[in-house]
Parts: C-alpha cells; structure tokens; sequence
C-alpha cells in the first residue's frame, strides 16, 4: 500500500472513531500522525508517557487545558467504535458515487481550513468535480438563515447569490431548507460552466441527502458543486455534528453572511464561528415586526455584523480593503443644484426668487449678505447657471 | 427696562439680523454680550481693535480660523437688515401668540443645546407650555426620517414614539410631511397630562405653519408639547435654516433615530449633526428592497449608526450603560432542553433513541463517548428529566 493510501485510509478510519472537533484526537493526530494514531486508536501501539506528554502540548498550544491523562479517558470513548472499522470498503463504497476523500496532506485542500487550527477537520468526504480543488478564500462566500425563510428572505437570498455567482464567486451553504437551499438553488441557476458556483457542507455523510426535501437539489449541488462533509458516509446528523459543521461553513467563506434568522438560529452560531475566525460577517436588515430578521438585526445591534444589502456590499465586506469595487460609488446619483455651493451661496440661492426678479438690495437683505457678496455670488451662480438676469439690477433662479 | 428686558430685545433683534450659525454674530455677543453686540451691530458702537480681536479669540477658541477682519466684513451683510429691526414689538406680538422667547440666560434654557458650542442658538422663540422649561437631555429621543414615507416607515414611527412617550421620554422631530408628523402625532396620542411628548423644532418662524398640511398637527403640538424656533416669527423656511435646524433637533434629543432615509436624505444631515456632538444615533433597519431605508442602511454600515427595532432599545441607546433595563434580557425567551449541559451530555442526548431504548454499549458507539461516561451521562440526564430507564440496561430520551 502506498503511503498516500495509507494516509487516506487512517485519516478515513479515523474520522468514523472521532466526533467532529474531538480535541484529543486532533492532537493525537498531530503528535503521531493519522498512520500512528490509528494504530493507537486500535490498541495496536500502547501511548507511553512520551506520546501522551506530546498530546498535551499540542492542546495546551491550541489553548486547551488538561487535567490528568486526556489520552486515555478519550481512549475508553474511542473503543467502542474501533470494533466496525473499515476504511477501504468505506473509501471503495464512497468512489461508487462518485466521491473522494480529501485529506490535508493533499495540496488540494483549502488552506482557509488552516484557521480553525487544532478544530481543522480530519479529512473532508467530497462528491463534485475536484479537479482544480476547492475555491480560493477570496471569492467565496457563505450564505446561511434560517430555515423557514420568509418570502422576503427567499427573495434576497438569490438576488445576492445570483449576483456572487454571476461575480465570479462561489456560495457555501449548508444544504438545509429554507434560506441555505435558496442559496444553492440560486447559485446553480445563475452558474455558467466555468466556475464552481456552491458547496453545501454537509452535518450527516455526504452519501446521505438530508433533509429529504432537498434531494433533487442535493443531486444537483454534487453534479454541478461540490456536497462535502467531515463524517463519513451513512453517518446521521446530530445537534453536535450540525454545530460543528457550521465552523466548516464559517471557515470556507471570505465573508459569511446571514440573511434572515430568529432571535436564536443556527445561522447565529455560524456567524460567531466566522467573527471568532477573524472572518467577515453581513447581515441583511428586514422589518423590524419580522421574527426571521430579529436575528440579524440582534448581530447588527451588538456590532457583530455589518449590514449588507446586495452582492456588491457582500463582495466589498469579503474582500481586501480597496480591492473590491466601491457599491457607494455607483450609487451617488445625480449631484443637487445647491451641492458644492458655498454657505454664501446657499444663502444666496435660496433668497433668490423663481418668477419676478429681486433687486440686489433686496437679496441682501433677505439673504442676511452684504451688497458686496450678493454681486459676487450673482456672478458665480450665474456661471454655474443657476441665477439669471431679470432687469438692470434684478435677478431670479434660472428654471432648471 | 430691565436687565432681563433688555438681554430679551436685544437677543430678540440678533436674531433677526444673523442667520443661523452666523459664526462671526454670535462670536460677537460671547465676546461683548447681547446688549453691546446689537449696539454694535447697529452702529451705535464702533468695534474698534480691542473687540476685533475679541471675537477673532472667540472664533479660534471655536476652531474657526480668520482672514482678514471678520468683524468688518459681517458688518456689511448685517447692514441691509437693520434698517427694520422692532424687537419690541416682535415680542409683544409672539406673546399674543402664547409664545415666549427663551434665552440662555434663562434658568430654563436647555443645557443640551451648550453642547453646540459657538453654534449655540441666540435664543429660542418658543410656543407652548414653558413652565417646566425644556425636558432633561436624558429622556428626550429625536425621531426623523424621510417625508415621502412608506406604510412601513409610519407604522415604526407610530410604535416608537408611542412606545418612548409611555416611557416618561420626549419625542423631537422637525414638524415636516412623513416620519416627523407621525412620530409628533404618536406622541401626542399617547400622552399623559404630565410630561411633555413632543417637540417640534422649525426651521421656519414658530408662529407659521409649515407645511401647511400640517397646520392643525402642529398647532396641537404647540397646544400640548412646544413649537420653537431659532429664527423669529415671520421667517421664511429657506434651506440654509433647514440644515441649520437639524443641529438643534439632534442637540436636544440623547439620541437621534432615522426611521426612514433615501441614500441622500436631511434626515442624514440631522444624523450626522448627533454624531458630531457626540450624540447617540439609531437606525431602524428595513427592506433591502425599500429606496427609503437605504439612507438608514447606509448609517448602519458605515458604523454611524446603531440598529434600533423598538422603543426599549432606543432607550437603552439613549440612556447611560446600564441606567436602562436591558431589552435583550427580555427576549431571551425559554431555553432549549439542551441549553447548559456538556459536550458530552449533548452527544449522549442525541444518541438517545424517542422510542425504543437503547443499551449501554450501544450508546457508547453511537455517542461516541466510553461506557463509564455514558453511565455518568444518563444519570445526569436522568436528573434533567432529559433521559429514561427504558429496561434493565436500556434508556431512551424522555419525551417533552
């Protein structure tokens, strides 16, 4: 067997003993490497004192105190499960659908996974088109609410991931009903062939499509997307695994946006698993006597998010200062007669009348200027066309 | 006259010769008082070199750097208005009105307004029930936003202002079609007979109605709350007095909130006036899909904004930390059932089968967790009212 097979296999075996986020194991991985560490899993190595000294570094480096002998207490939780291990069969089984496994050693996998450090997950089971990898941190985004979206939520959700994807950008979701399946849906329909437009990170097997409803669009994210999950096929999703699914999202997106969530929402966890990962965080505002946005506008409230209203602010927030096209620009608008006036010329301006002309005495007064100032300004709104000359010495605003 | 009658006139007739933040006329009366100032402004007083260099000092104190005399320049713009200057009679007639000129030698006048610095008001002519003076800066909230409002717009307003006035608080807001009409109409519908609900600032003479649609509103404005003004009675709303009015606006209030906001918007001015005095500013948020809740999307994500959704979280904005309740408190709601327990007890719960229970050992595979640990578990789940023996070594999670 070659080494890289070896690998696949102990990281495979590995990821069906280990819960999702299971510190010990991580730095136990670490410390030995994935071959060694499932031998230790399997009793096949005993873990001396020096290897359990090592694990304890890599957790009291990944900030994770210790009280007496981590290694073995995990030890007793990993032994129920060593007995139904087989990874081939499990790697042959998951080739079938079309799937693959991908591993950190491989210079595939996404370097934004690094970030979550000792969290970083074991190994990712992927079905999609892996041919040029997962996309760069810099054109992705995850797109999460709640899963009964309202009509407006639904709607805003695939205007922005119509508009990432049409960018050039690839939507992350979570694959569940509501806003995550709009976000996929969205993105899939205004995908063009060259890019990878969504991937949905999955809390059960990637084998599995949940929830059921979601089937078609599950198939579809596969063939066209990538449909990945760091538990192994036929695994079930637990309230564990979908907290801890939601740290994949955060740490895949550039930028995570939530759309519409209740006061208290799945889509807040992702966006806390974002913030603490340095990342990006938007929300979308919506009515304030809408439950479905109580949630974004608690993050917003508190600081957490910024506001985001479209693709352009999401792209803008995900991207390095200065290297997105600036969405306020485009929106100035029309510039009013009074802008870049003068406070003189305000004055001036607003005591000039629209019909019969004012003399300039009278514009003086009214405009509280001196007889002086009043000339000079009638010369320059005239040139900027905004008075205009009724009689020897009396003016008007010019009609626009 | 009187002292006081005298300072009355003279502030009386300033007024009618500055226009508002006429920042040279008022460092004038802060550097020879009201009575000199109005002599001088007359011609009564030779300014001479002394006084010049009197107001230059007060106008640098203020940040305002000179060229040339000031002084002298003002002088000419001042001139075409003294010619028809009747203070006199301008308070004999605002007094037919019920009104009453109040000024910041008054015992009355409103601290907040101090914070204005050299752009302080001369006085205010004010309408209404004066006998309290103004209410305190810290329960009083400027409400604004757009004229041209949504269905979505009025009905936050009407909550709001209500919902701020049954708080003991004092609703702002400038008089004009929209948001501010609703939220004086809220307040003054919600009103006791004890406190003051509203404020309407104008930025025309306080004895117009302006608009006039809103004529019979703002006269029980003045009936029930106050209606003032910086600029004496008579006065034309011009747009120099509508920019300058909103500074008042957000002086007086502890917050100032835009329900409502195009991109480009007064009701921005008014919000940008708060921030520069450190003021706190809100924003409702609404629909992304809404032109007039872009100017309040705006606020919010360029960070000068807070998102405010009700009444309570306006006034916790507005309120020192911790003087006022804690809305978040209120809407935590009921906990899940898995709120506060372990990891490990989170594993356990959700290998926990509804039905048919399941053993010891099972649960230690499907938890992940060592038998030890599953047996320490269940006891603590058993306690929880979460778990339940369903045989000799089986358990299954208690239904709710």
């Amino acid at each position: 067997m070659s080494g890289a097979s070896r690998l696949l296999q102990a990281r495979a075996a590995l990821s069906r003993v280990f819960e999702p986020s299971d510190n010990v194991g991580l730095a136990l991985v670490e410390a030995a490497g994935p071959v060694d560490a499932l031998r230790v899993v399997r009793g096949e190595i005993s873990p001396g004192q020096e290897l359990g000294n090592s694990v304890a570094g890599v957790l009291a480096a990944g900030g994770i105190s210790g009280r007496g002998n981590r290694l073995s207490e995990a030890m007793q939780r990993w032994t129920p499960r060593i007995g139904d291990l087989a990874p081939e069969r499990d790697l042959a089984a998951f080739a079938r659908l079309g799937g693959e496994l991908l591993i950190p050693e491989d210079p595939r996998w996404p370097g934004a996974l690094r970030d979550l450090g000792l969290g970083m997950p074991l190994c990712l089971w992927v079905r999609g088109n892996l041919e040029r990898g997962l996309p760069e941190l810099g054109s992705t985004a995850a797109v999460v609410g709640s899963r009964d979206s309202t009509g407006y939520g639904v709607s805003v959700t695939g205007d922005l991931a119509a508009g990432l994807v049409t960018r050039g950008w690839t939507v992350v979701s979570g694959g569940a009903y509501g806003i995550d399946a709009q976000a996929h849906r969205a993105a899939l329909a205004a995908a063009g062939t060259d890019r990878m437009p969504t991937i949905a990170v999955m809390a059960c097997g990637s084998d599995r499509y949940y929830p059921a409803g979601n089937e078609d669009l599950l198939r579809a994210v596969a063939a066209r997307g990538l449909l990945l999950s760091e538990v192994p096929p036929g695994s079930a999703p637990t309230r564990w695994r979908f907290l801890q699914r939601n740290r994949i999202i955060a740490a895949l997106g550039a930028v995570t946006v939530v759309v519409e969530a209740r006061w208290r929402s799945g889509a807040l966890n992702t966006a806390h698993h974002a913030a603490a990962l340095g990342r990006e965080v938007g929300a979308v505002p919506g009515s304030v006597y809408s439950a479905n946005s109580a949630g974004c506008h608690r993050l917003l409230r508190d600081g957490s998010a910024v506001c985001v209203t479209d693709a352009a602010e999401v792209i803008e927030l995900g991207s390095p200062i200065g290297a997105a096209d600036n969405p306020e620009t485009a929106r100035e608008g029309p510039k009013a007669a009074h802008d870049g006036l003068t406070i003189e010329d305000i004055l001036l301006l607003d005591a000039l009348p629209l019909r019969t002309g004012s003399a300039v005495g009278k514009l003086a007064t009214v405009a509280g200027l001196s007889v002086p100032a009043v000339r000079a300004g009638l010369a320059r709104l005239e040139l900027e066309d905004l008075a205009v000359r009724d009689g020897p010495d009396t003016w008007r605003r010019r009609r626009k």
